[in-house]
């Protein structure tokens, strides 16, 4: 660890709240814009801004606060009008995603509120409108994420210097982007084909996912973009990957633990959620792997059933636990929180930006919701 | 018109054919690469890019068209490569909003193929996979869509010469995205609620779709985005706007009308689609404003029955017709015609250019498909 003067974590605290503010600030002024724009298209026009910016104003901020680290880590001032930009390109994009997802896995709840599609959908039924109000509901979202995913770029665009084509943040964004919507198309093919292809590899296949789905965007991405907009050499940007990729992959296996063993008071969402999804993540595949042809047969039928009850749900989880798989994802948690931490270690970075990172890290990894 | 040396229309032609064959190759190209970046995430995840490519190679190329003719009216080279990576851009966007348009409005059809989600469908069928087929072609529509989005901003944000935020160009594109999104959000939440809204502004409303959801962007702003490239001046932009607003309002009304009348054999769609996903398009709103009390309540039973029989198609349009709105929306077709006929006169370009836009703003507007 590199030597320097000791920081209280309220050093940390400090300036991580006024980026925070400043990104609220920001966000309710690109919303503000936003609205003006679509108001004078249609007033009524108007609804699917308001379901993006509620759905933004929640979250942990875990990606535009990497986004800030990085670039501070690699010399960017903390005072900066684009890295606000950035974290802001980085949440649109995020909820534009979330969006999408909760209409393909039906998820009713979304940060301890009900889903963009069931927003409308409820706006639908309230109003006495015609037509389906599910269909309604589902289509307005579509749209809504089609916006948001827009929106994002529209930010991202507009941070001043980043150059149209050639620069590295926008590579990194450009290939974020991809690899979301590559790693949800695999999540999904995975739950129609994954069951009746090759057992031994569905593992390997579930870590695919991971990362590609999640632990890139969440965590290396975000750290990355905001080293390239800062001017960081390519050493840089190798030695955050190697710090927030293990980060983003432990992140989501502690994602894929609460979707099942989650407390809903914590979560937002109900419990077993991801069961009922049929989610075929690295604990499932694990308990799979392991559990006897009984316990196999059970699972396989109680997954993306979407009518389970508390009591399968139970069950269900009791499989998991005795199969060994729920001790085998925290172990991979811990191997991966560990090489996370050393690649951190070995990073050459003040002291601020050391501790910013590790705790965001603890708290990416040791978490409840 | 601005006297200058007689050009058969071969010349337009010629240029027209080497742009579509250069925006071909380019397209090849990007998909390519855009293989190699999914194959490497996962081999099974090429089929978004499959999906996608397939689309972009039908239709008509009209906004890449009305870009290019923007683009060297407004001085901009022939022999550019910025401004293919404009057509691609915006034919990607296209892709992208149909694909989730056929989404939404549970289109089976498209350019004489079955659309995205179909297709997705088809291959959990063919593959006895698990779960829902049709809630799988959905949602792998849905995300395929959101690539194709994302893939145009990538196309865009690679033009040389345009700069990040500040940019016109980027402004049209930016504006143009959330028109179109706000549009479609308005024809959906017309669908819903319009029947119970106050009848007099129906016609208006459904304008204000024609031209939000579908005018602006298939006509205005390719040609905008391409005169803004090459540095046009306001005026100039300002007169591209006179000419294709109407231009592009006209060829919607012209869709509509197809969408109820057309023959299936050239639009690829089956006949009177529009009335089954229930469209409250301008031909509708000037029917239910004209019919006597019967009709009107024939009309608002029927539309929107995705289970119409070709029988029940035939006595709406019957009903359609002898309201009078077929030959409103015709004349409506034909005074938009001639304002953007006119606007066109009064534009300021060399005659290759002139001759160019005249002869895309007839094939806009007297079409069978």
């Amino acid at each position: 660890m590199t030597a320097g003067t000791p920081l209280t974590p309220s050093a940390v605290q400090v300036e991580q709240d006024r980026f925070r503010q400043n990104l609220a600030t920001a966000s309710r002024e690109f919303f503000s814009t936003q609205r003006t724009v679509l108001g004078s298209i249609a007033q009524d026009s108007i609804g699917l801004v308001d379901a993006i910016e509620d759905l933004t104003t929640g979250g942990k901020k875990l990606r535009p606060l990497l986004c800030y680290w990085g670039w501070r880590g690699a010399g960017g001032a903390d005072d900066d009008a684009g890295i606000i930009t950035a974290g802001m390109a980085l949440e649109l994009f995020q909820a534009a995603a979330l969006i999408h997802d909760d209409i393909i896995d039906r998820s009713d709840f979304r940060r301890g509120a009900p889903s963009v599609h069931r927003r409308f959908e409820a706006r639908h039924i309230d109003g006495g409108w015609r037509l389906d109000p599910e269909r309604f509901g589902a289509a307005a979202a579509i749209l809504a994420g089609d916006l948001c995913l827009s929106l994002s770029e529209e930010a991202f665009a507009g941070i001043p210097g980043v150059p149209g084509g050639a620069g590295r943040a926008r590579s990194i964004f450009n290939l974020m982007r991809t690899e979301v919507m590559a790693g949800q198309y695999l999540d999904l093919l995975e739950e129609a084909v994954g069951p009746a292809r090759e057992a031994g590899d569905a593992v390997e296949r579930a870590l695919t996912i991971v990362r590609f789905k999640s632990a890139k965007y969440s965590t290396e991405h975000p750290l990355r973009i905001g080293g390239a907009l800062a001017g960081a050499p390519e050493s840089v940007l190798a030695g955050y990957s190697a710090f927030a990729l293990p980060l983003g992959e432990a992140f989501q296996l502690r994602d894929d633990l609460l979707g099942v063993y989650g407390d809903p008071e914590m979560t937002g969402k109900p419990a077993g959620d991801d069961l009922r999804e049929g989610k075929r993540t690295v604990l499932i595949a694990k308990a799979l792997q392991h559990c006897d042809p009984a316990d196999r047969a059970a699972l396989n039928t109680g997954l993306g059933r979407s009518g389970l009850t508390d009591a399968e749900v139970v069950t269900l989880r009791t499989i998991i636990d005795r199969s060994g798989a729920r001790d085998e994802v925290e172990a991979l948690i811990a191997e991966r929180a560990a090489a996370s931490s050393s690649a951190l270690d070995s990073l050459d970075l003040d002291p601020l930006c050391r501790e910013a990172l590790s705790s965001l890290a603890t708290a990416a990894i040791v978490r409840v919701s």
